[in-house]
């Protein structure tokens, strides 16, 4: 089968595309064809003779057309403008998550044989009241411009589905924790940060309270949810093709203390307390407590706790110092 | 303050319109100028200084941006492909329902003032298990394209006025019934055929069983709710500016009931009962149970009864025979 992944290059796509590899295939057939299509794609990014690298611009509709004609059978949509920039940069959230996303289903509905198209939306879909959990009826209230974009995408791609235009599944993804790498706009950037920096030896900044809490899924078990997610078949889905991955609701503080745990004081006193009222506007708004049964029953997996999450990323990043 | 209605020469449109003129004004002041856009108006449609009567394309947006180079206080948004016409044409409904009122939030983004606006929604937003009553919290899963559509547009409403561009308020209209005049192609436009075309001495079709029941409101109270919206102060309404109008959950056996009170078995006799595939597929995922306690808190207003909405129709349309 033909694979696609737009936002082939970024943490998560990159990911995915090496997990689809090792496996080789998935429920509908085996892997020849992978194409990673990026704003930017670093050289022998990823060496294996089914891949293919596209570099070009998402917004461009005609460049996704010409990516499409070669009718694949799934389809990962996981380019975003991300939340932060979203909220600041308004027109280009809206060209690059609404609009583009919006030109991409369209062009699938061209193509005969609907393909199977894998979203990543997100928990900021959700906003307002956090005192509430969350459960697999609560309507999204997004209080960020990047939460709606990814809300207006799921409704779609739910009435394309119903139509028999594509056969679609938008996943919610919690904050992913803990990222490798450098801080990014995402708003939820510090989740990371806060236990990535101090393990390097480096100051971390925590734009929120210590009592904060959020709603977490680690790389590892979000892509085995990506795979999931292309492998159920569309009779088990019914007429809502939204999913709400089953996160882990972690508090700062516990972060705080499993990294106390591993790197001791000297790891806990880099990071820095420092309130951002511009970070606080979007993640305190974020609700921390979930209740979706609906995700557990389709069989995604939600990890164990925030001390797995933290160990996961030693045992893939490690060692530090 | 200027005043506009897109789709001001449709049924609530025009009611709206007189409402407004007879009233003289809102709470922010008095309509010196009200301004009528649909695509067809028939000629003398309202005699009165204030208003102004253009005809056009709604999906044109050059048209649209003139229309607002008024820079109007308030802008009534009641332009739409009606649910059945929708679901048939999916690339009308997307152009008009969806990139249209995009067009048009985007084009009041740029009015130096923000312009209060007032979007007719749907509770066709909601569909699938018709057993589980909606609450203010419910999440909109449509089972129609028209949903979809003005789902979408209520998120994009939401984040527009959060953004500061604009003051909107989406109000979610239950099915308005009765309507005077012709059978339309809303899909429920039959809940209003099954009393007027007795009443007229004419035959109707009941495409639905007797036991479905529905989600009422009369023009009269959608009318009232209208013109309540564009009173409101955004205070009052937070950070969520959709409103689902507390309707009124009636079965068609009740109406066909109070018909026979008032005309009998000959009035009865008229509805001819034909099941329909097309209009069950989608009328049949209305959910008819309401518990919307937030409508009422803002004071928004609900028909007593079948028979008021009935009493009402005649007492507005007839006499009848």
């Amino acid at each position: 089968m033909r694979v696609v992944i737009f936002g082939g290059a970024g943490f998560l796509g990159k990911r995915l595309a090496n997990e689809l590899l090792i496996k080789g295939g998935l429920s509908s057939g085996p892997v020849n064809e992978l194409l990673l299509f990026d704003k930017s794609i670093p050289e022998n990014f990823i060496t294996d003779s089914r891949v293919q690298c596209i570099e070009g611009d998402f917004g461009d509709e005609s460049v996704v057309r010409n990516i499409l004609t070669t009718s694949p059978d799934l389809i990962f949509h996981l380019a975003a403008v991300v939340s932060g920039e979203a909220e600041k940069n308004f027109d280009l959230g809206m060209q690059v998550n609404l609009n583009a996303s919006l030109s991409l289903l369209e062009i699938c509905r061209e193509i005969e044989l609907k393909p199977r198209l894998v979203f990543a939306s997100s928990c900021a879909v959700f906003g307002g009241d956090v005192s509430k959990p969350i459960v697999d009826e609560t309507a999204p209230i997004p209080r960020s411009s990047y939460g709606t974009q990814k809300a207006v995408i799921e409704l779609l791609i739910n009435d394309y589905s119903r139509r028999g235009f594509i056969d679609g599944r938008s996943l919610r993804l919690p904050t992913i924790a803990i990222r490798p790498g450098k801080p990014n706009e995402a708003t939820s950037s510090f989740v990371s940060s806060i236990i990535r920096e101090p393990l390097n030896g480096e100051t971390a900044i925590c734009p929120v309270p210590i009592e904060t809490e959020v709603w977490v899924q680690s790389p590892k078990s979000v892509t085995f949810n990506f795979i999931h997610a292309a492998n159920i078949d569309e009779s088990e889905l019914g007429g809502n093709r939204i999913i709400t991955l089953p996160g882990s609701t972690v508090s700062v503080n516990e972060m705080v203390e499993c990294l106390g745990e591993i790197g001791g004081e000297l790891a806990t006193s880099l990071i820095k307390w420092e309130p951002d009222e511009f970070l606080q506007s979007i993640v305190l708004t974020w609700p921390p407590h979930f209740n979706v049964a609906r995700a557990s029953q389709l069989g995604f997996i939600q990890d164990k706790s925030a001390g797995e999450i933290i160990n996961v990323y030693i045992e893939e990043e490690g060692p530090f110092k």
